[in-house]
Order: C-alpha cells, then sequence, then structure tokens
C-alpha cells in the first residue's frame, strides 16, 4: 500500500482508479458507469427521435464531467445551471453553451455573467422583471456582448415568473428593445408537476401549462416576437413536453442518475420509474459501524452524506434491512435478523439527487468492481 | 474594483476581509463575531465555575480557526469530532487534543487514526464492541502507539454503544488488557435528550440516565476499572450533566452558532434558548431575486444552502415575511405587503447548524457591518 499521507484516500478523496469497488472509502457518491450511460443514451435517442433539443440540467450533478458525457453520448446542445458560479465552473471546464434557468439580480454576479463570453461562454439567462432586464442590458453594454434572455412563465408554482401572456409580451418587448440584449424565447419549466404520482395526474396538470403556454406563444407570434426557443421539461414530465409540440428544448437532468423520490413517480402503465424506464447510477456507499443494539445497525451515512427532505434512502437491492433515521454523521437500520455485520458495505439509493450531490466533493465511477474514475463535483457549493 | 477573475469573489469565495457586509455575496454563512465571542465566553464561564472541562463538538462548525477560539476564549481543552477525516483534519490544523465521540471500524481509517500521534495529535475513541477492540489493538500494536479507548454506553436513542453495566464492565476489561490500548472512561452522550422542548421533561429524562450511569460507574470502581473520564452532554441538556456530578467533561457544540431547532428549546422558566441564553451568531445571508408573484418573494438559499430536516429557517429580525418553502436552490417567502424587494438582502437563521453549516466552504465573519475575517469550512465534506 501506498503512503496514505501521500495518497489521501479517506482524507481528500474516497478512492483512486484501479481500486478495488469494495475498497472505496465511505461515504463516498458512487455512480455505476454502465448505467449511468444507458440512461443517458436512452434520453439522447428520445430526443433524436423526437427532433426536439436536449440541455442536460447541470444543477443536478454539478459536474463538468458528467455534463461532457451527456453531450458526447446523448447528444446534449449543453447544459442548464441555475447559479452564475455554476455557469462559470460549466465555461471554465469547456461545456460552453449553458442557459442559466434563473434570475440573475446582483451587480457582481450581473458583472461575471457578462464576463463568461471572453471565457468562450455563450449564455443565457431567463428573467421575470422589467428592472432587472435594464440591469442586465446595461452591464451587456458595458461589457460589450450580447446576451440571450428567456421569458421566465410562472407554470403554476407560484415561484418565479410572470404569470399572464400580457406579462410575457411586455418583457419580450422590453427585452427586444434594450441594446446588449437579445429576446430568445420562453422558459416554461413546471417543478412539482415532475413528482405527481400518477400518469392520468401529471397529464391534468400538463393540459393546464399546454393552454397557458399556447396562449403565450400566439399573443408573441402574433406580436412579431415569436419565441425561438422554448424551454423546461424534468424527468417526471418530458414525455408531455415533447408530445406537445410546443418545446424545441428539455432541461431533463435526474434521469441520469436516478434517485428515491422519481423512483416513486409511476408512468403511465403504473410501473414505477426505477422499474425499467430509468436505472440507479448513483449510490451512497455506506458502512456498518455499529452492531450494539439488537435488531438495529448503523451505518456511516447520515445528513451530511445524503438529504432526508424527500425521505430516507433504501438500501440498494436488499429487502431485510430498512434505514429508518438518520442523524447527523449516523444512519440507523432496523435489521429485524440481526444480519449486518460492522465493516459491511451498504449501497444506498438518495432520496433526493440533487442535494444529495452537492454534498460531496467526488463522484467514484465504477465498472465491473473496480474504480474506473474519480470526478469532482466540479461546481459544488458554487451556489453563488 | 479589483478584477473578479483574481478577485475570486462570487466564484471561490463569498467576500474578503474589509468588505462591507452588505456586498458579501450570496448565499453564504455569515458569523456574528460579537454573538459568537459571547456564547464562546459563556459556556467556558459555566464550565470553570463548575471546574468541569469543555471538549468543544467540532463536528458542528468542522472548523481549525472556530475551535481555536473555543480554546483561546473559552477554556476548551480540545475538540470532539465524528469522523477520522474530520480529527486528521482538526491535528493538522493544530488542534491536537481529539475525541473521535464513534466507532471507526474500517482498516484504512484505523490506520489513519494510529498516524495522528506522528502528526503530533493526542486521539481517543469510543468502542461499543470486542471485535473492534481487537482490530485497534493490533493496529496500534503495529504504529506503536497508545489509544485511550472509552466506552460508549447507550443512554436511550437506541444507536451505538451498549446498554448495560455488564457489557461496559467487559469492554472496558477488553480495553484494559489490549496491548496499545487504555481504558479512559465513559462516553454517555443522549442525543434525542437536547431538543426534548421543556425543562421538566429533559429533567425527567436526564433522571433515568444518571441511574443507568451512576449503576455503570460504580460496577466499573467496584471492578477496579474506575473511569477516569465520563465525557457527554449538549447544548439542551448540559446543567444536567454538570450538575450530576457523574461527568468530567461536557460536549456542547451548537451552543456556539445557535439555530432555529435549539432556538426552540425552553429553560426552567420557560423561555427560549434563544431569548437570552445563547444568541444567534450564524446565519445564511440571502438575497431576494424574484418578486413576480404577487404576495410572495423568492431568495436564492434553498436546499443547497440550509438544511430543512428541522423545518424552514426563519427571518432574522422581522415578522413580516416568513420563509415557507425551498426548492433546490430557492427558497419562497410569503410577503403579503410585498414589502421585500429584488435584490434586497435578508439575515436566515438555518433550523439546523451542523449540517447546514457543512453545505458551505466558507464562514464570513462580520463585526460592525465589515466582513473581518474569512475562515474555511475546514472539515467540510470530511466525512470519511
Amino acid at each position: 500500500m501506498k503512503d496514505l499521507q501521500d495518497l489521501q484516500v479517506g482524507y481528500d478523496i474516497p478512492a483512486e482508479p484501479g481500486m478495488a469497488a469494495a475498497d472505496i472509502q465511505t461515504p463516498a457518491l458512487v455512480l455505476d458507469l454502465d448505467a449511468l450511460e444507458r440512461n443517458i443514451r436512452k434520453l439522447g435517442d428520445h430526443a433524436r427521435a423526437h427532433g426536439i433539443r436536449h440541455r442536460a440540467h447541470g444543477k443536478m450533478h454539478r459536474s463538468v464531467d458528467v455534463a461532457k458525457l451527456q453531450m458526447e453520448l446523448g447528444g446534449a446542445v449543453g447544459v442548464c445551471c441555475q447559479k452564475v458560479a455554476e455557469a462559470e465552473t460549466f465555461v471554465r471546464g469547456g461545456v460552453t453553451d449553458v442557459l442559466i434557468t434563473n434570475q440573475v439580480v446582483d451587480p457582481v454576479k450581473i458583472d461575471r455573467m457578462m464576463r463568461l463570453p471572453s471565457l468562450g461562454g455563450t449564455v443565457s439567462v431567463c428573467v421575470d422583471d422589467a428592472g432587472n432586464v435594464a440591469d442586465l442590458s446595461a452591464a451587456a453594454v458595458r461589457h460589450g456582448v450580447t446576451v440571450d434572455c428567456l421569458v421566465e412563465l410562472d407554470c403554476g408554482m407560484r415561484r418565479c415568473g410572470v404569470s399572464t401572456a400580457d406579462e410575457a409580451l411586455a418583457l419580450a418587448r422590453a427585452i427586444d428593445d434594450a441594446p446588449g440584449l437579445r429576446f430568445a424565447g420562453i422558459q416554461a419549466y413546471h417543478g412539482t408537476l415532475q413528482h405527481v404520482p400518477t400518469h392520468a395526474e401529471r397529464a391534468e396538470i400538463f393540459a393546464a401549462l399546454h393552454r397557458l403556454l399556447s396562449g403565450v406563444l400566439d399573443t408573441l407570434k402574433a406580436a412579431g416576437l415569436p419565441a425561438e426557443t422554448v424551454t423546461g421539461a424534468g424527468t417526471g414530465s418530458f414525455e408531455f413536453e415533447t408530445a406537445s409540440g410546443l418545446y424545441t428544448e428539455l432541461q431533463c437532468g435526474s434521469y441520469a442518475f436516478m434517485d428515491g423520490d422519481y423512483g416513486r413517480v409511476l408512468d403511465k402503465d403504473g410501473r414505477r420509474l426505477d422499474d425499467g424506464t430509468w436505472e440507479n447510477a448513483l449510490f451512497v456507499l455506506s458502512q456498518i459501524l455499529s452492531t450494539a443494539q439488537p435488531g438495529r445497525a448503523v451505518c456511516d451515512a447520515g445528513l451530511k452524506s445524503t438529504t432526508f427532505e424527500c425521505g430516507v434512502p433504501h438500501v440498494f437491492g436488499r429487502t431485510d434491512v430498512t434505514y429508518i433515521q438518520p442523524s447527523d454523521e449516523h444512519g440507523t437500520l432496523e435489521d429485524p435478523a440481526n444480519v449486518l455485520k460492522s465493516g459491511e458495505k451498504l449501497k444506498l439509493v438518495p432520496s433526493h439527487c440533487d442535494p444529495t450531490c452537492n454534498l460531496h466533493d467526488w463522484y467514484v465511477g465504477v465498472r465491473n468492481g473496480v474504480v474506473e474514475v474519480l470526478w469532482p463535483v466540479s461546481a459544488r457549493g458554487r451556489s453563488y
């Protein structure tokens, strides 16, 4: 064994390429590379078959390497992200076509965003406020760049975005009139739609969105400002957006890794999305630390290793043991037959992939039981 | 303004010393240094007045700088932590007296732990299993070191730890017999006790712990293996441990920063702990991104900036607006009078400090409206 002080496995990194997967230091984010590649190709096939662009949501993985795989294997045109610091990470890493699916209002952030073209980036951004359009325009002029702006439409979440066709048109006109900005289209992403459990309920919610969006697009067209890009959709809804004929671009992200929350969503035949549609490619590898309490075992992955706002993780491929309770650094498992042994490792499926990935510094890519790659979570913590 | 590409504010760091606090890039962890120092001195005064050691729990902040402040201003003897990689971070940073309040079972982790004395560290560890004692002993002998081991007692959480005096004695004997190990005492930390809302309920739960622990300590003493160290206690319970006369060491951590979950705990007069006992010293600074929806506003701190397993954060010093709903990168606020403006910054009090701190790379220390220090979250992500 190499000297641990140099190797730093278990301090700075959880593993290194060539190691047996069994030796990965826990807790660690582990990617099943075969499953990941199959997921990526599958969505790429869908997009190609339907003639719709896929712009992978990089907020999910925050990884330059995964984004490049989505472009190479899945034909993604680039990435979406939510933050300027994420966009900068992608551009600096060579993923140059970036849509910020969010508002950017801070002067320092606007300035950093306007510098991205000088780093080789093509960056577009969403707006829902005329004052913001003026600020973006002034900065674009100051930096001598032209930036594509999309009007964000509130699809029913009551979060960001304008609510009516008239508001959308007024904002599109403001963008069109603003020096340094170009009106590029509409963002219509419905976040809460994604996890509605049944296909029939999702179809009903999407029908309302379809009516709203059709009206907006018709209004823009009639006013001579047609939306060149209409972007949105996630892993739970993208078949509706594709079939609608209204969208030009899908933003799906979680499909690549999957998680427990998307796994529970049902397809039109009532089958879970993690049962044949998308494979679990992302795991939190964890180790049993204690079996002192009868009927229980304690592992080393708690709130700092996998997030719980969507429930507890499940133990992949096991029905005999159940993760029941997180604490900061521990996970308590029910183990009625006392089968778990101290030191044993378990693959946990996180309930919510996006914030779980953001807890870790590294993805450990595994194939055939061997660590193949170590990828940084490139934009981890870069929420500015 | 310096060139942003060099400065990196808004990319690698949220601020730099000398900046106005109003210019901190959001979302960011902000420390009110005056409040922090008062909290630290106050617990130090308690420990000194009662002749009990304070070993600050470094798992809360994962910061070498905060640990040093707790030692300098509060007289802490060193730190506790939960992970070997945290311990290594503290030792490498010059905080050399470290108790790992957890089991260490992995061979690589045991090896790394046994190297800490060669880095200048004095490290002790908890055990609840005889097989683990044998593994630790073999490694200590191999490395030519002697390591202090504490027997962990389950105080009613049913997580790690042995449950009876006989089990504790058997394990103490195993440690005492094991080459390279020294039996140092008992860890008796009751995690779920900490957030029990009323003082009377906490007193009742502690009374049961007192009976259990007294029996364990008597048994050990009678067997000629008295517990030199008895360590435990948290911010919600430490007055009981101090008053019990059984403990030699307090492990309180959250008192230094405070959070929403501890704020709701009531003292013996029925007053919240954040009302005069401990000051909120930790905030997530966040910025309003969108006010497009009437009666609402959206800020830039969601699940990747403050954790939600203990509920939503509250807006410090404001009763007119309420944080109601997180998403990954957004926080939705109710703002019935539409007072919030785009670009405005809010101080959020996280509901749970430990995992929230672990989301960020930097603490921004502020005094009198100016950024005074930028401290790394030294062991962030080091959960190995």
